[in-house]
């Protein structure tokens, strides 16, 4: 085996990022080597590549960067017991200490002492990943390709929609990125009766009515708010899933919302939001759910579900496949805005 | 308006029943008098019309027969505030003291002095019936006629689907009389992942299958608590809803869920049952659900919003739609298995 | 019967109440009339008392005041049917539809068309109150008149321990006033492991510590997130309840809080929030409860079953008794803070 | 180190036990060994003892026997993280296989592939364990040694109690055995409003009482179900913890439920059980738990809050303490009923 390996590496402290050749990582007992086929690239590998504020106060370079992806398992460590060379996988980037409370209650995903591959260590967008056998994800063969490369972003999409609890209900996503439109046929599949969109973006809400959304709103109409209360009897809708981040989203989003219902918000705001508690959240008695993440493992596990029975299909939402080399190109799509999901192909390069 | 009206009767402690003549209920101030239009039959009406054992031991002659209906108000009382003169309704059969414990904590359905109609007080199989006004539900425009006067046993279906949970989950079915044929294509709108259902008669497996259910199992066939674990990647499913009420599919129902699954029990057994609780409850850490009527009014909105979102559709449930006055052949029908779901054009009559 | 009886009213737009001669009220098929016992005050009729900002937007006079109570049922309508005519009883303020989704789900709390007695309608500050039989509360012998005429501040925190879930948990409790002081020993015997208390003001903190709490702190003192951080592991408390409505609290509460923790809103903030929504509660996969009234009815029962058992306690926290006519004294106690909680003696007035 | 250790061992397929010298367990990369203190004697071990039927079918000697443990680490794998040399500790003695979807979601505790340490697996009665990292629990220092040796089945008693939810409710405990007696102060812990007992046993029903039971019966006194239903309005109570595994008592125990509440059923039924389903749970509306083993890991968080805190003493539970040489009149004790808890001491051995 090789000993070195192509990353994208964001390697200076400035924007864009480099393909340069890197040792391929080492595992300990515990540990999985998995060579990469599929990567997909998310808002947040924009956001370093941009090297926007966010990031410069977050990420260390020289790292490599991406967290979505699915490969073959190339080596394990000598504990490792359920995982096995050659397995097709995919993983949970969300690196846990697994000793303290929360790791051990289930909520592995918020453990205070999370390492992100990809942000705080190194990532996906290389020939090779080194894991703990504890976040690798064998795959179902139902699973496609593609749509296993983006597990984790879909994952974000199920856990905000199974948090919330959509069943039976009526819904409206704030904010329809790559995690706003797959929220769309999650939530249908997950027994959603009604589900209604809104965004900034004209053409992301075209492929949101395509993706199963009964209804549509471009954010900057007037009386959004009286409108979906109009058309869910009065009440406004039983669930709010918030996926813009924006701070006006969550204001009107929550405005939408029936007393006595639940807003799950995923989206995250650059900054300070300003709210009336008491008309937003209190008098309304409402269930607010901070989202992060992924559970590990009910959402992947939901998350398969979902997609094996055929109940989510991701085909018209990943846009854009490109080979490795092209990620410059992919940036620049993600930039402009005119790709949903872009799928980068690792194995194919060199 | 007139001072009597035709009714179906159970008259005397022997099989079948009488179109009478009997007086128009009255109403007092918390009353709503209705116009029948439309009324199902359900396998209860048959144990009434036949006069078995569970009869005899609970309904006292002279009574209207009849639980499941939509009609027109024709009256309201006085303190009436949210129901109208000419409201399109259907309602909840089951009558709560509303001063208990339950009735005052949201389980007014198994209220422990609840008088169900056409069981223990007069039922709907006439041209009025009499409810209190907490007992009637406004129609939904949307809600078709036939749909509407099913309502009660297609909300039995959504109460025990909503009590499992099967939003992402694989689900067993024992028992696909005519609820548990609703509850397939409630169990898939409500998100289910997977279906499965199990009955002795395979012409209502036939349907189950062209209702959504992925795959069926005809009940004497051997093998079929392995077969449905390899199909759940040998765990178990997730949900049994068991709607048979046999004794030897509630047993081999609990062996098809997994550990830490989840059983709604909502077919009643006519005898004790012998059940290894260890093996089938204790060690596997299940939940299990007694599920009785519906919720007051939880499950009803649930209903209508499956209804009307177009999730779920009974038009091959409701096999026969019969004039009133042809009740007899009706039985007749229930009696052979003939029908899934008869309902009684009560309006067309006279 | 007299025809008129004595009741403090807001008469005018105005500082101030008065002791008034108005009409007993009336009562419908389903009403109840109530002659009121004692009485307690409430941070809400100092806010009357004063005519603040809000009460000038709210509250239209003429108006009786008052909205915690106990007193015997003096007379009940044609149609009433748990509730007798001497009964003793205390009544829920909240004055719902009852034929909304929310009134017909369990959350007649939160009605759209709420009217609060004493706020939006005629209160209990007063020789007696009329209300629909729904509001009316039974009192179980066990349960002495000075805690009965608190029932529905001892019922909010109720609520929001309970909404919380407190058992076997670590709490912080931001705010003492008479409902957060309430909230301790409801904590406790509801199951929390360990209460923290947190105020601007010594003496109740003092109160508190007597109630059962744990640890306080003064919330001037600096380090305090720290410092519960230490005394919880580091890992922050389980559960924040709370109950000032300040904006500080509200965000160093919300720090005080562990990743997937809960917390509970019951104070009312006067203005908008500026909160860091991405650290203070979506990173950390936080529970917000917005938390208004009661439960209808279960939050009663919980109280009762908690006071009956003797496991909740107020006598340290019922401060002041006075006669009726003494009301001007009492709201001067209210302005200085010198009184937790203070009970109005109304059936010894005349 | 020493190379071999004492061990209470089940030599052959018979009666009895004997104390042998056997090899020191070695360890993986992810093992820890661990020089045991102090154990716990539970029923189980006494079935295996006497080698009843059960105890036949299930363990396979020769093995060392025992489950309820704590001491400390001596040794750890090359791969362990969270535990270090010194470490004063107890374990968890489910062994999972951490890879299936149960282990994956939280519910390792009813692996299908689950060994327990001392039946499926060498065991705690011991000089040495070894045990995964996954299943040590670090001690908090304010544990007593006592205490931390039965976390065990103190954990059973958690587990049941707060999967059931206690926090303001009536309860009755069918069975008060060991665990049954320590779920008396778990339960008022908690925050249950009332506690009734239920044995055959006087002395322990004695016990029961000074542990805090409101009230206790003796199991042959006719009329319970009524009684217990006069204590609580004649509703019945709102939680069931079966801790006898009588099928006699979970008869009654279903009976004294009232509509609507929650049975959680631990005691395992040696036989099949009978049971009118109907009655016992459909028409009631009933939640029926399996309760096994303890959530790994949050019933042991919750139960070290409870014994922290102070709420939970087990002083008069554990009535007797042996040195290890002692184990045939421990098992004697066991036999005759005269003990509640027995904790052997191992480190005071040789």
């Amino acid at each position: 085996m090789a000993k070195t390996m192509r990353a994208l590496c964001k390697v200076r402290p400035e924007p864009g990022f480099e393909l340069t050749e890197v040792p391929v990582p080492q595992i300990g007992p515990t540990g999985v080597l998995i060579r990469i086929e599929k990567a997909g690239i998310c808002g947040t590998d924009y956001h370093i590549y941009a090297w926007d504020q966010w990031a410069q106060a977050r990420v260390r370079p020289p790292c490599i960067i991406g967290h979505e992806f699915m490969g073959r398992v190339e080596a394990v460590g000598e504990a490792v017991r359920g995982v096995r060379v050659g397995d097709r996988v995919s993983g949970e980037g969300h690196i846990a200490d697994l000793t303290c409370l929360l790791c051990r209650t289930g909520q592995a995903h918020i453990c205070e002492r999370l390492k992100i591959i990809g942000v705080d260590r190194d990532g996906a967008f290389a020939e090779y990943i080194a894991m703990p056998e504890y976040n690798v994800w064998r795959l179902d063969p139902a699973i496609p390709d593609d749509v296993a490369a983006v597990f984790d972003p879909l994952g974000n999409a199920v856990h905000t929609v199974m948090a919330a609890g959509v069943s039976t209900r009526s819904v409206v996503i704030t904010g329809v990125g790559s995690i706003g439109l797959m929220a769309i046929p999650v939530a249908r599949a997950a027994g959603a009766a009604t589900v209604f969109a809104i965004d900034v973006n004209q053409a992301k809400l075209d492929l949101a009515k395509r993706l199963g959304a009964d209804r549509t709103f471009l954010a900057t109409q007037a009386g959004i708010v009286d409108e979906i209360r109009a058309l869910t009897n009065g009440d406004g809708v039983d669930v709010l899933l918030e996926m813009s981040g924006s701070g006006a989203a969550i204001d009107s989003g929550l405005q939408m919302v029936r007393n006595g219902g639940t807003a799950a918000l995923l989206g995250i705001p650059s900054d300070n939001v300003n709210l009336n508690l008491a008309e937003r959240i209190i008098f309304k008695g409402l269930t607010v759910l901070g989202v992060n993440g992924r559970l590990m493992f009910e959402t992947w596990y939901q998350t398969q579900a979902l997609v094996k029975s055929g109940r989510v299909d991701l085909r018209s939402i990943i846009t854009h496949t490109l080979p490795f080399e092209e990620f410059a190109e992919a940036f620049e799509l993600m930039r402009t805005g005119a790709a949903a999901k872009i799928v980068l192909d690792v194995a194919g390069a060199r």
